[in-house]
């Protein structure tokens, strides 16, 4: 079994870099700010989002992969698979982008610059926060299956979301978040088995994994504002960072409030701290750029703190047992709930949004409310090259608004479908798929250090394997 | 009890989060260069020190928080609670600021932008100082009240110091390192009690937990340059982050050479790797942006590093076993008396500094020296639009001097003064304030993961809980 | 002993770190861009380095840091050692390649700006890479030895593979990556001794010390590509980044996909994961500012990842059985192999550079290539102050091809020879060699936390010291 299982995995990845590097090879080319005998030194601007960049890729790598180490059993495969998964994705990924937004424009060759290594990223986010729903219960080929099909439907999601419904999303609340959650509940739904109900003694955590996962959230919620404003500029930038910093301040102290308000011993929980006090970062995400003023991140920082602290003391809880939706790390209070807040908060600012609040910003935000070319509104509006706005489609607010609502509800539809379409796919015998001792284990699919390797069991020695244990009862 | 507890901690908490909301929402706008409608885009330059931010961001969450889970049983603690606190004190430290600095000088709203951010985590950073020294003694509550008030003296201190003495501290070594120290210091003598002397076997490490705290260290020593030079830019703040790397990297191999020769056995002591490696950064604070040159960098590291160690080593004890002062983090070491050594270090280099070494970044560092508008001082030396620096007080170097030092005694005072009676309000039965068995362990605030958390004991089977041991005692 | 111990440590530190402060204040001066007085503003661009100065200094710090604490009784060592060498090392590394750069050049002083501490850092990642091929074999005082001496030897092969052979590196894959390697090899060689065979059950990781260690993995690798075009500029650098996470992102999924080939149980091996994924890195950096295009950075590193996984598997016991040549953190496989394909990759790329498909960045990327100033190439290519290039050697293609190559076998012969000198030094019974329970051992160096401390050997309680389960045994 073993030799099977080599064999179909070493061979599935490799076919699957070779197909990459031959796509990459017949379509790719660098960014003009990147290609070779260039004169034009005016695109070296883009290195300048190096840096927030680099603060998303700390995200996706160290934030999530860490994040996931809270199982006990379960750390190699949540920073391992996490990168691996992260690195098949980010490929992919460019590929997709590429087809979508050049190929299928009559481009000869899509392009990579950092704006587009920044892409890449994103769209790998989308894909981890699927795993966290199904952490522990895939195996490495059914992640890559799942990962290369969710980045086309994300992705096209998105498309369809950004360029023809010209619904505004600059952390991508809706498009990554909202959509990775649901995406992955509804793989998780379809992958359900009665086995992974019976695995709840390993899906605890031990001290340090505890501690170790507290990496990752934290370094999460420090880059959070490089996620929501990365892909914005100007004063856009400036308030994405300034509303995200203040929605998770809020986010965490109301966090900590309702966490010990619901536990029954009045103590914290870490799976609060470590999820929900980032609910903030998610619901402001779509709204970030925009005027909120900064009471209003607040606000929306701290409904998301509500949200997700209950969500994880009552929801998660109900959907395992009643719809039997099992959520590993209750991506549904992190990402889902509150990126659907985003969405509608998105969608509210969007129709209550006015000239003589916003100004000129208005349209630069909501190309969609912008004046047409030929309107009265754009002639009297538009003062020439000064202006950071191009004509847009002549919307009402109100209208712009139902576009977000519009939006939202394709990404929930195109997500819920397409996950549980490819949890079926997932759960044909072919991949290798975790069963009985395999779920929430590393050992299926990890060399594991036995020292050190927590048992299974809740009770007992901390910290020791239960066979050691027996062993030491024996020897006496 | 637990459901009193909860009460008092929820409800505290809800209306601290709506007072800062409704305060934000009178009182606080975006920074012109975040503002919608704006033209002027030139305001956009503050985006550029995004960047360092998110540096000293990280020595906020990261680093502070990791440091301080070497406690065998406080590690949840020290990386929640840190970042609980932090959440707290930074939209705190935004409406005293903007009190101190905008509405008190007939400004209808204060404006937060990157600057602002980048200012209340300064503000941040002197109460989870303060937090190192009262490590395990005290209960969210209790912290919540020593920042809230400890911020706003903090911020008083600082105006007095910068704004009416024009004390300059680029790194603030004096208004943040000393201030928290010694705030810390003073609270953690008047909340003295024998169950914490007895408590000593809990106030260890375990082998995992001192790796933990170096992913602390490690972070706070990298980015120290971001801290001292944040604040500065153009020559001043190269200069600074020279000097502040050239300090460190000489602190740190005097902390090696040191610990080695204190200790009994002639082996290095994780303590003083964790934190006397830092003190170069510390020590040089005051100091940083002037030209010491980088021998006077590395020599005020150097001493910087020997005051840590030997205070670790011989007048910690002392402070805990003669004057009843314990000192959890040691902060004294790597924050109080390096803060102090940066404070006359500056007073020194400002009593020393003159117009041939140092030319016209006399007057920028020190406008307090920079010629009166009117004397003939200011129309032989200022030469228009280029120079870099504005009217000053027309001090001599020996009265900045004075004033240096006169900033350092009244920090010292207020910090002592103000954190003595902050202990008292803390002392009071309100707080939940952990007793016996709560104290330095994780398990009185945080639903603890059993398996792998330490015993509370000193020897036995290292990892294993006390009660487990005996379970299992019981069991052959 | 430990008498003598301490006051040689003690006393040899202290002199070396007064003989730098000298050094510096005889020699040292700040960078004119972070002087006083100064009136060009210009110089302030430099500044713009900054933040890729701090992503390599992480990768330094955290990195390597953090990569070697894998061992089960060696992370306080791996994380500590690693702080200390790097602040003796980039002191050090500052006056000689200030002496090389510019004292040797007639200047009466050397310079610190920020490009010179990336420099120092740089050369601290040599000297770290050797300390992974000897890891838990040395001591600190070994290690001083090692690394004074190497950085001297590897600051003159730069100088002379990049001033003398205008052999291009912008990754310092040959300067630093294969000089480390190879000089750390040689001298592990020389440092061999039958008790390290004979440790080999301390060699091993428990489970949370591998997870240790993916911190520094995965910093390593989001940051690398601020490794490999820290250096660069323009659209050099943009492409250096592409390059990079393209080449990262390949080699991460041929390092799984032949990780679980190779290994017996189809498992995957944390060692491969660790280590096997950053070789991509390593491979293209040579060639990561030349336009390969984006298929052709796949390529390299997943050929990279194939080499660098199956030499863990098969060349490492290899070389440690036959060869005698221990490499505890497996250097060959990581920066060795991977370091002489970036070389040879980049000696191919030279000779098949042409001007048609490079245009001037061909002159810009090769100075060796570009014609020289009385040419009529020169004159023909060369248009005034746009281009970024200017009067070269005027060698062909194939001769810089050549030049390459040698650049690379003299990197070779100077760190192999080097190495093995040095470490007939090491080898002299004055620095406290380790021996015997001394090897892979913390207890050698640092006051221990024995709760949680692993024990020395394979089997038994897991995570439980020999010593205190003989202590449990007898009390039964």
């Amino acid at each position: 079994m073993s030799f099977a299982r080599r064999g179909k995995f070493t061979i599935c990845m490799c076919i699957i870099q070779v197909i990459f590097i031959i796509v990459f090879g017949v379509f790719a080319d660098y960014d003009p700010a990147a290609k070779p005998r260039r004169e034009d030194k005016s695109a070296e601007s883009t290195i300048g989002m190096y840096p927030m960049f680099q603060d998303v890729h700390v995200m996706i790598f160290i934030g999530f992969g860490f994040l996931m180490t809270f199982l006990k059993r379960y750390g190699y495969s949540a920073v391992s698979v996490n990168l691996f998964i992260a690195a098949v994705i980010i490929q992919w990924a460019l590929i997709v982008r590429g087809v979508i937004h050049q190929l299928l424009h009559g481009e000869a060759k899509f392009t990579i610059g950092i704006g587009d290594l920044l892409g890449a990223d994103f769209a790998a986010a989308t894909v981890l926060i699927s795993f966290g729903a199904v952490l522990g219960k895939t195996s490495p080929l059914q992640l890559i299956v799942m990962g290369l099909i969710e980045v086309v439907l994300s992705q096209i999601n998105e498309y369809i979301g950004l360029d023809k419904l010209r619904a505004e999303d600059v952390g991508e609340s809706m498009y990554i978040h909202a959509f990775g959650a649901y995406f992955g509940l509804a793989a998780s739904r379809v992958l359900f088995s009665e086995e992974i109900e019976k695995s709840s003694s390993k899906e605890g955590a031990v001290y340090h994994s505890d501690i170790f996962s507290m990496v990752g959230t934290v370094f999460l919620w420090i880059y959070w504002p490089s996620f929501n404003g990365g892909a914005a500029s100007g004063d856009e930038q400036h308030r994405a960072i300034v509303n995200t910093y203040l929605s998770l301040a809020a986010c965490t102290v109301v966090t900590f409030a309702f966490s010990m308000c619901v536990d029954k011993s009045a103590k914290f929980d870490m799976v609060h701290i470590q999820n929900a006090t980032l609910a903030g970062g998610v619901a402001v995400g779509t709204t970030a750029n925009m005027p909120l003023d900064p009471w209003g991140a607040m606000l929306i920082g701290s409904v998301a703190g509500i949200i997700s602290v209950l969500g994880y003391k009552f929801f998660t809880p109900f959907l395992a047992s009643k719809l039997k939706i099992h959520d590993t790390c209750g991506v549904n209070n992190l990402h889902g709930m509150p990126g659907i807040l985003a969405g509608v908060a998105g969608a509210c600012a969007a129709a209550l949004a006015n000239y003589d609040k916003w100004g000129e910003s208005l349209f630069e935000i909501f190309p969609g409310i912008a004046p047409t070319y030929n309107s009265t509104d754009y002639t009297k509006y538009h003062d020439g090259l000064q202006s950071g706005w191009s004509a847009g489609l002549g919307r009402t607010s109100h209208e712009q608004g139902g576009y977000q609502f519009a939006a939202l509800g394709v990404t929930l539809v195109i997500a819920i479908v397409g996950g549980a379409l490819t949890g079926l796919l997932m759960k044909l015998p072919l991949w290798d798929n975790p069963r009985g001792d395999g779920l929430f284990d590393d050992g299926d699919f990890f060399e594991v250090a036995e020292q050190g390797f927590p048992s299974s069991g809740e009770g007992g020695m901390n910290g020791i394997k239960e066979d050691t244990r027996i062993h030491l009862m024996e020897k006496e």
